[in-house]
């Protein structure tokens, strides 16, 4: 049976952990990472930590935990789970508090850890383009992976309706930002190109060490660019996807 | 010591109720309602119910709960605190589920009832036109009360920051939506107007019986005629509060 880390503590999965009024919950008031472990190592932690504390200062919620006792606490959870290659989820919520939107005056952060498998690979993923619903890339929200994250679960859910994999989202001027729950990179004349972070872009941490890597241009993306595009591929903390193209 | 109703059940307020991997928590897979109640009477729980259930179908969400049922539950809630004027929450999520965005086949949703005191009366708030965020009115989000606030969070810390009691949120284009938990009404030349659905107003509550009651008219407001208003209200399922002013 598995076990979570919550607040310091190691606690059963499958038991109650948290408050009715964890404004987490409540008001979707919180942060989250996905971070890769291999070999027992995870992966890419600096830049997750990274991204944690810096939405965390954006939204005026205290972080309770050093990095380095967050280091040890992700392989205690390894251990107590006897995983080795895992994806270790990390959420932060604003903790408990009364009806309403304004925090407690010293709020009591909620910060936990689980688990899970690294899923297997997948075949190429098939993409729509979401009708329903657009990335707000003017909120500050299109920066930070909060726990906000129900327009990626309806445009999933169109994406499944109209037989494709992951849907990719435009942004409100109607350019192109990302997939559901990844950054997309593609291949435009022999060079790797990914939408901007000001264009509706998660800053991934995967997508940041990609740009390094394969000299990636940052730069606003058209659906005609999607459409015409030579390769496509998605990616987040977990790993690549690639893409065998866009249906209509 | 209060008491929730989580899925049939009264069970205590500051007990561990909800899994770690309830996805109302873990992706803000769900929907809320706030249900003002005086004399002991939930007012316009119609109209709420409605509104819950046109949103979890729109979402896939199943309601384990017939509205009969759930409005014994919300007497039953009344009993249990001794109130007779609350604020009830109704919160529906998708339920636990593991890591990703689908939801599980064949979804187990969570459904609580949560009884506050309706606050006191305030004084007339002092309003601020948000910069920091902007709400999307071509999600379809705008239209549904969903666990996802943390715009509506972002712009009242702005407002609080800025020495007011609120925040407008404009549209994506630059049009007046609402405020941050509050629908708008405005006064002017004589006549009573609010904000259109489509150009992001949530469709509350106490929204729909005032444009009745007050023959107001629903249209697309400009922040020009937020200024020159000559009447301001905030209105929402709690009752309206009047507006001093739009500070700088």
């Amino acid at each position: 049976m598995s076990v979570i880390w919550l607040n310091g503590d190691f606690v059963a999965a499958d038991k109650p952990a948290l408050l009715a009024h964890d404004r987490g919950l409540t008001l979707g008031d919180g942060l989250f990472e996905t971070i890769a472990v291999k070999a027992g190592v995870p992966l890419r932690l600096d830049a997750h930590l990274k991204r944690l504390r810096d939405g965390a200062d954006f939204l005026g919620l205290p972080v309770p935990t050093g990095d380095t006792s967050l280091h040890d606490a992700i392989l205690g959870l390894l251990g107590a789970n006897g995983l080795h290659e895992a994806a270790v989820r990390l959420t932060l919520t604003a903790g408990p508090g009364p009806r309403g939107l304004p925090r407690p005056s010293t709020p009591v952060p909620t910060l936990m850890l689980a688990a899970g498998r690294i899923p297997a690979e997948a075949p190429p993923a098939k993409l729509v383009i979401a009708r329903t619903t657009c990335r707000n890339e003017k909120s500050p929200l299109s920066r930070l992976k909060t726990l906000n994250y129900l327009d990626s679960i309806i445009a999933r859910r169109e994406a499944a309706a109209r037989g494709a994999d992951d849907a990719v989202l435009l942004n409100s001027q109607g350019r192109v930002a990302e997939a559901s729950a990844a950054n997309l990179f593609l291949s435009l004349d022999g060079h790797w190109v990914t939408p901007l972070v000001a264009e509706g872009a998660l800053p991934g941490t995967m997508r940041a060490a990609l740009i390094r890597t394969w000299r990636a241009q940052e730069r606003a993306v058209s659906v005609d660019e999607l459409r015409r595009a030579d390769d496509m591929v998605l990616t987040n903390a977990l790993g690549l996807r690639k893409v065998s193209g866009i249906l209509d």
